[in-house]
């Protein structure tokens, strides 16, 4: 399926990005970025129009790159600035710039068309800003999968049971249903267990020893950035599930970035209603989720290879995978519309009049 | 060329299964196997029907196995026994199931119609069961190459001079013509070397200093089951052929298993009248047995990515071909057999009647 | 692009040759090549007619070489001489053998119809036997890209500056232009750079510390052998650009031989009117090539690596381009010539007439 190119991915860090020249890819298009002496980060289409190095190959002439090869010089508008051996410089030499936003110590590029990225619809949580949280950013998880399915796993409580069953889940969720609901332009699937023995997770970092009440929220942002909001309180307190931040809140967020149809990063980092300030208690976080997601690496990836062999048979749907159904379906949806919207107005059709 | 499915085929060696889940492939088809509570060995389809994931990405409970992503739980038959999430057990919810038969310490699959499946006709040997006689299982050899060109390997003794000169052949065969015939299902491809110094292997087993009659009959039962019965006698015995069980004579088996269209295990294994009971002789056996292998992998995998580059020439056959080239015809015979067999009744032609 | 066949290649140094069987390909033909015991270098066909074995996998008997699998038997000129066996010699057993033709230590290859190879043509410099001049194999670089490009990277001296910046160019002659023309069938492309600091291999091997005028001329030869005619002298001399003997002067050499599409060796040398007979100079020289040559290799091996990826636009071409453009003429044309030239007469059209 072609990838949805209208539309905001996470390039990377703040502190990914410095003076030099970082390489990388996105939907299939490799992109050089850097930031430049007014602390602007750049992304520019990493191919020479002459004889095609990679510009990342090349070096950094102030804030302009200087192809390696043959020093043909580019700005940060992909301009071409100098073609050594001659004094014009043709119209055919450009490379694409691509539309850059950076808030919260995120980087975000827009992969399609520059005049159509609004950084207003750039995705953002008040709880970036609020003091009474923590913001605490991980790493790039690297999937050898296609972003579909990993993003399809942000909204599947289901499989924590199966394939966490130390730390995110565990056994008393099995068969505990799951509600699916759209809000917006975001799925939600979500479930509470109640009563419950606390999961790895919490018995660490909410101190519980008796039941907790137990809840998982998957949003799912099209086109793949997820918040998983969840939580523990003692069950003693029955809490309503609006009240979720009077309980020990976490809302883990991947922002996940297709490579190519076979490689996806996952971005991931968390922001917290406990331990704010505390960096050890992020260090003891992150390495209890390098356990899960190390988990859902091996599933995606065995998932993704048997994907490419032949089937025999279309694989099987069932109760639990209704927001998995409403994401394809809506990323089906979105592909189709930007894969149509060039054709511009429908051609009337001719009547040729025989006599 | 398709595989030919409706045979036996070897998975391994009895020790090779037991509680946990075993990934293998054998005709490109992925295979979960396991040995149950009760001591059968079990194979399914490896792919859950779900999402897909191998299901020997899971886990047993009891003597069923809970896929690894969703929990969805099959039996050994295949039949789906749980799905997490919901009550009803689609009908669509299963694995393929595979017949398996066990004997002698071998595990067989049949890879085709399971009600085609006939134990009868799984390979046997009296002398498995000879208390004259000694069995004793090597290992499994992996070659990067087509199971044909494995099997039709164990039906040309003349390879033996030329690729084995230390071990199981030596100059004394080069020029001895191979004689071929056909034993029912089996092909048979033999030659005597009379009154000629013995080979590196029964100078070791034999004892023999002075010069010996030395025999090869290569069986090779179709689809790739090969026997090959060699053994040598004092060239003063003038030994008649059916008097081999007077000499020292040893039956090397070889399973061959497809397991790609590129890529083939065998199994080997050896039978012998001499040394019996004799488990340190057995391990200078294998010794020998394994420089020779190597020698014959190291000539199949080069020949295989020969096969894999553009030809400008179709390859020419010899007068020691005979046994490699009747096999090759009755594999095609036996392929299109299959592949035809189930087109059912032949079509009557619909004549139309025009006025 | 096919390769031009109908053309000599180095396959090596006469050092890379002996009584081992050497494999190796050329324009995508697998070769086994060995010395006979008379000395002359013989290069057949790497796949046995049988089944297929690699030549190269068998062993030396006397001057013909023995198939590794059944002992089918070849002499220096691809005839058979046994099958193992049989007494006949069939027609079809036989391998390709290649025309090799050996001069000042480097062992030429022609690919095509052997009828065709003229020894006269093989590349040659009056240097290679003068004692006023010094002559040293290098090495074969090894490099993951077409040939074409590898070549063109020769009649391209704009490319010195940006990627051999301390070696063989600096940024004095980033804007000097370069002049191109024709030498009968080869391509020339120079520019003199007067009146400038010398770069680091001439402040190193000229012994000059103040300002020198430096000379490059670059003459490729169809298809792929490239002379590096570059040197320095004193800029007080003002030195006529036909004088250039009367300074510090180096021709590098390059046969570029393809391998494959995607792999190219290039066996470098040069020749020197300095520090004769200096064979710690030959070293210290080498090293210094090789720093530049991994830099053209790491250039050439990205560019390809691009080539392979889809492209949005036409690359474009600039003003230092003239050479590579006219090289690429040129090989089409040869290329054209080749796949034509067999086509034979053109058929006259067979009128029917009707009544």
């Amino acid at each position: 399926m072609p990838f949805i190119r209208n539309a905001w991915y996470v390039a990377g860090w703040s502190r990914d990005f410095g003076d030099d020249l970082v390489a990388l890819t996105i939907t299939g298009q490799t992109l050089v970025m850097y930031r430049t002496s007014t602390g602007e980060v750049v992304a520019l289409e990493d191919r020479c129009p002459h004889r095609q190095l990679p510009l990342s190959k090349g070096k950094r002439i102030g804030d302009t790159i200087q192809c390696g090869y043959h020093g043909m010089t580019f700005n940060g508008q992909g301009k071409c600035t100098r073609v050594p051996g001659q004094d014009n410089l043709p119209a055919s030499a450009y490379v694409d710039a691509y539309a850059v936003h950076e808030r919260h110590g995120i980087v975000w590029i827009w992969m399609g068309d520059p005049t159509l990225a609004d950084t207003d619809t750039v995705f953002d949580l008040p709880e970036f800003s609020d003091p009474a949280w923590h913001a605490h950013q991980g790493e790039g998880l690297h999937i050898e999968a296609n972003y579909l399915n990993v993003a399809e796993n942000l909204v599947d409580p289901a499989h924590v049971s199966f394939v966490h069953p130390t730390t995110l889940g565990n056994a008393s969720s099995e068969n505990v249903p799951v509600h699916v609901s759209t809000q917006g332009k975001a799925i939600v699937a979500w479930r509470w267990i109640r009563d419950a023995p606390p999961i790895g997770f919490f018995q660490k970092f909410g101190g519980f020893s008796g039941n907790v009440d137990r809840w998982h929220y998957y949003y799912l942002h099209l086109p793949s950035t997820a918040v998983i909001d969840f939580g523990s309180a003692d069950a003693a307190l029955n809490l309503p599930e609006d009240d979720r931040n009077k309980g020990v809140r976490i809302f883990a967020l991947h922002f996940v970035t297709p490579v190519t149809e076979d490689y996806t990063i996952d971005h991931w980092m968390h922001l917290r209603n406990t331990a704010v300030g505390d960096e050890a208690a992020s260090g003891q976080m992150d390495a209890m989720f390098k356990i899960a997601f190390a988990e859902d690496k091996e599933i995606l990836e065995a998932c993704h290879a048997e994907e490419k062999r032949p089937q025999k048979r279309k694989p099987i749907r069932i109760a639990i995978d209704k927001g998995p159904n409403v994401y394809r379906k809506r990323i089906r949806d979105l592909v189709e519309a930007e894969t149509t919207e060039d054709l511009g107005e429908p051609v009337a059709p001719t009547f040729i009049q025989h006599e």
